[in-house]
């Protein structure tokens, strides 16, 4: 029996307490001072206020005041914040982990630099453990899963990446079920590009479901023929964008094109895309979310912004990204929705 | 004004009488001997059967006594057969096609040999031509479009493929509107073959449905997750296949994602993945489907069958499709639904 500490009582880090439980470890999880109603919740009801499923009986719940306590001992720590914590994660967390300790992280996104490069959050973390002249193994999650189908068993397919692949097999060891598969690979940039790369497609496809319903009514069919033609331009892309970042491996499209594809199907990303479909702009479809800001736009727009400056500095052409482009004049430029179909036509020779 | 004449008044044939009329061409549309009631039902009531739409006034119809006339004076002759009709249409429609005319097919299929090639329909065409010492130009349409959608003018991408861009580029003309948007390419071994191949592996995913349907009830929601799992190693699959075949071309992979992406939701091939995944066997599968014999099981089987001879020559490895594999022993071996998810994991070092 190992110990497993979850920190971010998020989704998907919650969601991971049922595969470590289930293998027989010690699970303790841990929420962000975000969090404080979510824990108590699990401790009043010994469920997840979002999942429709109680946790095992035996879990630890810890406020983040406990964070010292829930970390004690642990052999694998999982972090389970957003996009938004990663710097908490690197100042608050990482520096209270023991030395040698297994990290394993569910956050996806970029950090776009001014040359335009794309930086997954495993290597800015690396650099401040680095600073602090500390050694963790880190190691992050990609790939197709929604946490609630998680929950409910659902097959999974994920990859774990890190520097190490015996941290990878140990966490593997640690997290693999019968319903929760996992492939390993070094290629933290390809996997994590990936799995943050979709987040501007998937928003892509939904338009399309959003521009049928504004022509045919909102309870029309939803027709596969124009979110087909988004899917396969972002796939396209995809795999351009991952060879801009040194990362063509088959596996890493594989990844991503899976993660697309469970990603259209999910959640707000797709409410945000239909709403714009459907012909709000961006200020209003945000709003029908309550002022939550998504991820997924903030990494699109990142990557968006990166592979301009990339353009600018002749190392990309704007032109093998149309789709990319049209969804980032949406979102940060308000621009109305009117997909270039056209321009995501070739020639081959 | 051009004039197009369609032989074979299926679902996708017919549905390119659209955007051919809406660009102003004359358009003449040929039954099978197997399609008699479809062109008396058109003459009649001016739509297709399977349609929601009816054709645009001025559309000619024609029965197959009648080809000849039909053909007279074409500048674009449209094949609509089924790959069950391959044969056939060598047989008796290509030797009546006038020197020099363009040829568009929208038949999907391979033929394997007995070495493991797996060959386009438009090369086996072109061999009869070679031998009949005719010249037709042989152009085929790929990618991601169902015909009802294309009858309902939902934004489509598909892609011509052929030996001469010159012919590719005169078909585009007369029938590119703005709803269909067509790629060219001279590669035609990989479009034919990225659209085949997403056959077996559409199966797959509708797997997943139907297992999912087993375990929480017919009721139950969706789950994407094990989908998007299958979904993520059909594409890896896809991308090996493509490679095996010479025709590794990023373009071919997104256009057989795309194709692999509609195909999951359109028709019988989902039907019969999903009952399969309740826990039908293959034949009480076909059985559900009234004794219609089904394009893309034939297809997965022939790809199957041909992997399966690479792999005795040593030019492939079994171990790379393990879905494609499993699939066959289902579809041909009648074996239980048993998805070997830990199979679809990796490791990269």
């Amino acid at each position: 029996m190992a110990v497993i500490a979850i920190v971010g009582s998020g989704m998907m880090g919650s969601a991971l307490a049922f595969p470590a439980w289930e293998n027989g470890h010690e699970v303790r999880l841990v929420g962000t001072h975000l969090d404080r109603e979510i824990i108590d919740a699990c401790i009043k009801t010994g469920r997840h206020p979002k999942f429709m499923r109680d946790f095992p009986q035996g879990l630890r719940y810890y406020q983040i005041e406990q964070l010292e306590e829930a970390l004690e001992g642990a052999d694998l720590v999982i972090g389970g914040v957003s996009s938004f914590g990663v710097e908490w994660f690197a100042d608050t967390v990482l520096p209270k982990i023991a030395d040698g300790t297994d990290v394993l992280t569910v956050t996806k996104g970029l950090l776009d630099g001014q040359d335009g490069s794309l930086k997954p959050y495993p290597y800015y973390w690396q650099e401040r453990l680095d600073a602090l002249g500390k050694r963790l193994n880190l190691c992050a999650v990609g790939g197709p899963c929604t946490s609630y189908e998680l929950v409910a068993h659902d097959q999974t397919e994920v990859c774990f990446c890190g520097r190490s692949m015996k941290a990878l097999r140990r966490a593997r060891a640690l997290m693999a079920t019968g319903y929760y598969h996992i492939s390993l690979s070094t290629d933290i940039v390809g996997i994590e590009s990936a799995v943050a790369l979709k987040n501007g497609y998937a928003l892509g496809v939904a338009l399309t479901v959003g521009l049928n319903q504004r022509e045919r009514g909102l309870d029309s069919e939803l027709h596969f023929n124009s979110q087909a033609a988004v899917f396969y331009q972002a796939v396209r892309e995809m795999g351009k964008l991952l060879k801009l970042q040194g990362a063509g491996e088959p596996e890493n499209l594989a990844v991503g094109a899976g993660d697309l594809y469970v990603t259209v199907y999910g959640g707000r990303t797709r409410l945000v895309g239909v709403l714009l479909g459907r012909g709000l702009d961006i200020d209003e479809a945000k709003k029908e979310l309550n002022g939550v800001t998504l991820e997924s736009l903030v990494v699109a727009e990142r990557v968006a912004r990166a592979v301009r400056i990339k353009a600018q500095r002749g190392e990309a052409d704007l032109n093998d990204y149309p789709l990319l482009m049209h969804v980032d004049d949406i979102v940060t430029g308000h621009a109305p929705v009117d997909i270039p179909w056209e321009r995501f036509t070739f020639e081959r020779q």
